[in-house]
Parts: structure tokens; sequence; C-alpha cells
């Protein structure tokens, strides 16, 4: 820290970035706080208006040894973008780095700013035919969704950010303030080591991320979408390997929803319909989508039609119910979920990912260790089952025999992440990232030769460690 | 280097990996020489049995400060799998890692060791309805595909190995002979920065590759193909928009061939047929491929069909000639180029991308030059217009106006990289990555910045530089 007041602070990064740049006090209200975890006290926020402001503030902490954490939209889940507590680091948001966002059409690729957001660069690609095709539940700027490496619903089609990422600009703490192009608008370019690879999925650590080029696609003409409950959980598998070699061309999403899942939303999402009224929700379903950027006049193609047929083959052999419904409808339910369990209780949230091959069996054995171990809480499971993501998320309900205890849910944490990575061979941070709220994990389950690794990684580009809220390479923290 | 004897290291080689896995003298000649570049003297081959040999072997070379070099099948283009001419050097084969090649059918992976060849993988994944569904005029080890970042024909549906790569396992050489596993069978990981990634194409250098864990794709069911003759150069990029617009989902080739190309292949490979007879073949074509994995049964679809109805509504519009041909055929024509170019006297090749937008304009312009400066020069070119790549291949004709001459053939290779790089915002090397043949362009185009950053990478795992025969972070070699 830099021996400096955080008025002089305050009034030093105010002469960088203008009055419109810079914001204290109540101001700072939604930059402090995540979007669920994260609730800390900045000393200031700044606002750079491009990024030769970005280049002058970066300049300035590596100076004089202000810790300054990147922010886009702050829609992470980790905390990995709010200030911590001791009201000494400052939040860099990139919300005004909005100039650019440049769609080349005959690339199918996009050069655009960090803070513009997914849901603007949709809007300036959906006239010319094209999606980035990242489906969430949340509108994040484009670099927060390079630093969270965002996976989201239709993965097991397009891919996460880092398989679409062309080129990436960043601004560096070591040399201070230097502005790094790494990559072009190319899909094939193996000239050394892939530099860009160092800043994709690594919560902000190292650098400020300034603006990307993204490969971009084809918005799909057509969709086909089902809700099924399948026969047994080992159905669930083989209804995926069927689907994917008789209509894996099409195939955006298989999305798996427990009971408490869908009851959880029924119950308390208002206009919410249970799709198997009058029949209560199944014990599990799953939310499969199919989609197709052809065109029917060549391919004669309809998908629902297609998806129909399909699924009545698999009547009695992997399913026992299908809902063929409103697509918009489907999702409205899936996308309930969270809202419906908030309105439970307290969430405990797991954002993880094993083998596919493995992912019922873990589903059951998690389920098993809760209802033994922790008998008053509540499972409220979905998840992505094609590409391996649970988000296996219990709820401490308000009317749970037991008051609520942090004691407990650490030793939940504890118990069902020992069991993702040391039984499943699975990951305890699937699509969210790392951040303060789960780093402990991170120190836990990442191997000494890898956190040395690491650490070397995080010197090269910050070697005080100024930018960021995660250290990859330090020892844990408590 | 060690202030050991040859006899004594070679001795000592031998005791860790045993008689079968040590060669000297006339034993080495595949192992010295590349399959285009690189002509070297190796001190001795070793070829662990095993991981644990491969440890022993990395330990004692970085304890006697012996240089190795990985080399898997050899079929690297740029020189970057053979020994220097020093004598100093040892290859380390990996063709002997074929233990393990483990297919998880319900996760779509294979984990597989870095000595198994791609069509020693393809064989074991054909019962699955699987396949790696990498392209390529070769027949690469795991390992060499990983380290290469192999792309070839069909990157633009399956992307490169980049994108298909979860889980990478190393033997480093700081700390020396430690293994590292980097990720596991998981489509989703998020958890600190992706340490694989640091070994993905940078040919070999700073460790050597073991086992790689694999995302497989569903083996298509049918396919369709056609050569077109598009009605001038802007109209290749509208095709190849509207083709994406229209039947993108099944989009897996879209390559460029020149007449040159053609009429090389034409009239050097016996037993190959100008597809266009009894015309001659025109001034450029397309080699459009589309593959479906989906059961027709489903979809009614029917690929040429399709293809055809299209190319029919693009008559006049975009292309003025097709031949339907039989895939094979068309295939063989396409993978016969190299073959013919050689018949015509040296390949002086270059492998370039620049956004697909700019590839037309790119192959005009390097016409151009070579017309105008190098006129005793033969242009052979051929590419994948989808991904952006350009086999910009130049031939010194047997029959040319002048003798072949080395200086002539480095003023032709900075012009073209130049123009590639400064004026067309691309890439010096696509696809077959960088190695002693190409890497002074390596240090003329990487930033400052860019060259520290990677020095510090390479200082990470590799601190004396010990493995792999390009130094991505050194100062210019000459």
């Amino acid at each position: 820290m830099s021996g400096l007041t955080p008025e002089a602070i305050i009034q030093a990064l105010g002469a960088l970035v203008g009055e419109r740049g810079l914001l204290v006090g109540a101001d700072m209200a939604a930059y402090e706080q995540g979007a669920r975890y994260g609730a800390g006290q900045a000393l200031c926020v700044v606002r750079p208006a491009d990024v030769q402001e970005v280049q002058a503030v970066v300049r300035w902490c590596v100076e004089h040894g202000v810790h300054l954490v990147p922010q886009g939209a702050n829609t992470g889940l980790v905390g990995a973008s709010t200030p911590d507590a001791s009201g000494t680091q400052i939040v860099l948001s990139t919300s005004r780095l909005r100039g650019l966002c440049e769609v080349d059409v005959a690339n199918r690729s996009v050069t655009v700013d960090a803070g513009v957001t997914l849901q603007e660069l949709n809007e300036q690609l959906e006239p010319h035919g094209l999606w980035f095709p990242i489906d969430l539940g949340a509108n994040p700027t484009v670099g927060g969704m390079v630093a969270a490496n965002t996976g989201g619903t239709r993965l097991i089609r397009y891919g996460d950010v880092r398989h679409n990422l062309l080129a990436l600009q960043a601004v560096l703490l070591e040399p201070a303030g230097e502005l790094l192009d790494m990559g072009r608008a190319l899909r094939k370019d193996n000239t050394g080591p892939d530099l860009k690879q160092l800043f994709v999925g690594t919560s902000g650590a190292g650098a400020v991320l300034t603006r990307a080029t993204l490969e971009v696609h084809v918005r799909p003409s057509q969709s086909a979408t089902a809700l099924v409950v399948p026969t047994s959980d080992d159905a669930v598998l083989q209804l995926l390997q069927a689907l994917e070699r008789d209509l894996g061309d099409y195939l955006s999403a298989f999305e798996g929803l427990s009971g408490n899942a869908m009851q959880a939303a029924i119950d308390h999402v208002p206009n919410l319909r249970n799709p198997f009224a009058p029949e209560p929700a199944p014990d599990f379903a799953i939310l499969i989508e199919l989609e197709a950027a052809s065109s029917k006049a060549y391919t004669g193609l309809d998908l629902q039609e297609a998806l129909n047929a399909f699924l009545q083959d698999q009547f009695e052999q992997t399913i026992e119910n299908a809902v063929i419904g409103n697509g918009h409808e489907l999702w409205h339910l899936r996308h309930s979920i969270s809202e419906g369990a908030r309105a439970l209780g307290k969430p405990i949230a797991f954002d993880v990912s094993v083998p596919r091959s493995q992912i019922m069996a873990f589903c059951r054995a998690a389920r098993a260790v809760v209802a033994a171990e922790f008998p008053f809480l509540h499972v409220v499971d979905f998840g992505h089952i094609a590409d391996g993501g649970v988000h296996f998320n219990v709820i401490w309900r308000n009317d749970a025999s037991q008051p609520y205890d942090a004691a407990a849910v650490q030793a939940l944490r504890d118990r069902i992440y020992a069991m993702v990575v040391q039984q499943f061979a699975g990951s305890y941070s699937a699509e969210h990232g790392v951040g303060p709220h789960n780093s402990a994990y991170y120190h836990r389950y990442t191997t000494p030769t890898a956190l040395q690794l690491a650490q070397g990684l995080r010197r090269l580009v910050d070697p005080r460690q100024l930018c960021g809220s995660v250290d990859f390479g330090s020892a844990p923290q408590s």
C-alpha cells in the first residue's frame, strides 16, 4: 500500500479519469456488492473512458502499490469482481469501454470493447443473421465473459468463450500499463505460445482486459424443444447417446431438472405453469433443444417433427413421458429454478462438473450424502447433462428443522467438493470460475507443482499481485 | 553441455531405457531428417517405454545439461522435431508410449498415450461410431498433434486440437522430471489458469507431452461433395456466406484450389483424372464437403440432394460450373497437389492465414507480387478458405529461367510474410507452428512485450532451455 491518504489516491485517480470517471461514497454501492457473493468496500471506483485511461490508471496503481479489482457488469457468482472489506482496493470498471463493436461479416467475427454487454453485442450481430451463442441467466460484459470463460446452457454445441476467442487485448501490470495485443482475427494461427490463454478463465487476475475478437455464428432458423421423463437414471445417458447419434448435428441443450427443482419454480414463480399438469412434476426431467441454422428450402428438415419421431422410438426404451412444448415456456421453467429455490430459503450453491458418463451416479451419490448426513437440508439440483456440469444446489429452507448454521454449511461444502474432486474426477468450479468465495478449494485441490507454475505465471504479468481479487499462486488463504 | 563424452551419455541413457530403447549410428537416420525441413545429427535416440522412463531421462538430461528434442511421428513441417547439426542433442522419441487408449463412450472422450498415432486412435474409436476428426495429409502421433495444435481441412466444423483437448499430461524440466497432470476429462472446468494451454502449439518446447484426453465426435453417416467454379474472386466469399447461412450445420470443408495447383496434380500424379475433362482445369475451383452425423430415418435429409439444390440456385450468381462428384475422387485431387507440385521442382512453402474476408484479396496480391518481382517462379496455391488458411506455395521449377538461388528464396519469404503480417493482418504460420525453419519470423513479428512474456513462460518450466528445438523467449537467432 502506498502511504498516500485515501483522499490523495482519489484525487490522483480523478485527475486521470475525470469527474465522470470517478465514483465515491454511496455511488459505489452497486460496484461493492457481488451478484451472489462478495460484499466489500472500495476506496473508489474508476471508470476509464478508453484504453489510454486504463493504461494511465494501471501505471499509477503499480507505481503507488494500489490494488485494483477489474469489474465488468459485476454478474459473476464467486465474488471475483468486488473489492475486499479493507477499503483500500479500487474497482476498475470497464463499463465505459464501449467504443468499438466492429462486425466482419465475411470473417464471421467481431472485435469488441470489453465493456460491451452480451445483449448489446447480440443486438449488433442480429441484422447480419449472426449471434454470439453463449446462453446464461445474466447479461455480462465481454471482458467479464473472457475472465470467467463463460459456458452456459449451449456449450455442447458452441463451446465456451475460450473456444470462440480469436484475439484479446489486455493492459498488463508488468510492464506497468503496457498494452498487449494477443492474437488476430484468425482461426488458424500457431505462432508460439498462445499468450491470450493466460487471461481466459482467471477471474480478472493479473491484467485488465480491454478488447476481444470473437468468432460468431449463424443464427438458427428453426429449433425444437421437448421436456422428457426418463425411465431411469441409466436411461438418461442412453438417451443422450442416442440423441447425439441420431440428431447430434442439431443438439444445443440437454438440461437435467430434478423434481425438487421444477417444484420450487412451479410453486414460487408467478405465472409459471406445471407442464405436466394435472400430473405432478416427475422426479426428473430433461429439457432437450435442437437448433438448425440451415434453410428448410434445401434440407426439407422439420426439426420438431424429427425430434418427435425420435422420441416416439425412445418410448419405453429410455423415456416414459414427453411434453412437446412451446420452447419459451419450457425454457422459462428451466430459467426460473434459481428464483424458485431462493424463495425456499438460503441456497448453498455447487457449480460442479464430472465426466458426463458419471453425472447421474454423482447426483445420486450426492443426494444420498445430503439425506444421510444433512437431513435438514433440501436438494434442488439441475444441470447441463451433456457437458457434465451440475448445479447441485442445496437449500437451507426457511422452515428447516434446524436454524441456519455456518459451520454445517462449511461441512457440506467440504463434503460435496471432496466427492466431486476425489471420487468422481470432477471439478469444484465448472463454469463460475474461482473467486474469493471458493479460492480455499483452489488451494486445497491444486497440486504443489501446478500451484508453483501458477505463481510463476502471475509474477510474470503482475509481480506485486495488485490486479484482481484472487491470487492463484499464493500460499493457501485461510 | 555436460562435459561428459558422447559415449558416457549414451551409456547412461541406455541404462535408463534399456537396449530396446536406445538407437545410435545408422539406426537414427529416420529420426534425424524431418518430413520437409530439418536435417541434423543426434547424439543418440532414446525411446522410453513408459512415462517413468521419460521422467528418468528428463531428470538425467537436466542434471547433466543435455539437450533433448521430443519427437512423435516426425511428420511436422517446420523442423521442430529433429536435432540440430551439432551432434550434441538427443532425440526423445515418444513412439513407444502407446500403452493407453481408453475410450469413455458416454463421455465422448478418449485418454491416450502420446505415441499413439491418429490412425490408430481412429481405429480404436471406429467400433463406437466415434472419430477424432482432424484431417491432414500425414499420420502424426497424439503428442505431436498437441505440440503442433494440428488444424487440417475440417477445422471449420470441428476446430483444431486445442478445441478438443480436455486434459494433458507432461513431464517438466523444472522441477526436473516432474509429472504434471493438467485438466481432467471435463468439458466445463474453470479452476484457475488453464496450464495445459502453455504446451499446445509450442512445438515441443519446455516439456515432454506424455498423455492427452481428447473430446471425440460422432462419425458422420452421410456426406456430400462438389467441385465448383466461382464466377469471380468476390463470388467465393459470397458463396461461402450463402453456404453457411443455408447449409451451415453441415459444412465440413471449403477448400480453394488454384488452376496451377489442380494442373500440377493432374499432370504428375498417376491415375488422377481431370474432373473437368474434356475442358481444361479452370483458374480456380472450390471443393465443398458437407457431413451429417444424424440419422436420415429422422431427418429425411439427403445431403447430396440438398447441396445440389443449393448449387442450382447459386448458378449464375456465384458459380458457373460444378462437378458433382465422387467424394473420394475429388479429395484425391485435393490431396495430390503437394505431390504434383514437388514433381515440378523445389517447393517454397507458405503456410499462412488471413481473416477469411481478406483471403481472395491476399491471394490476388501475393500472386501479383510473384509475377512482378519473381517472374521466374510458379505459384501453386491452395487453401482452406473457410478458416482463412492458405498454402501459398511457390515452385522453383526444374525448367525455370533462372537457376535455384537461396538468396532469391529468402527475399521471397521476407516479401510474402511481410505482406501477410503487415498488410493483411495475418499469420506467418497458420497450422504448421514454429520451428527452426521459420523461427526467424517469430522473432521478427513478435512484439518485445510478448517476447518477454514468452521468455518468462519458458523459464518457468525449462529454465536452461534444454527441451525442444525452438526457443520462443530468446533473442533472435540469426
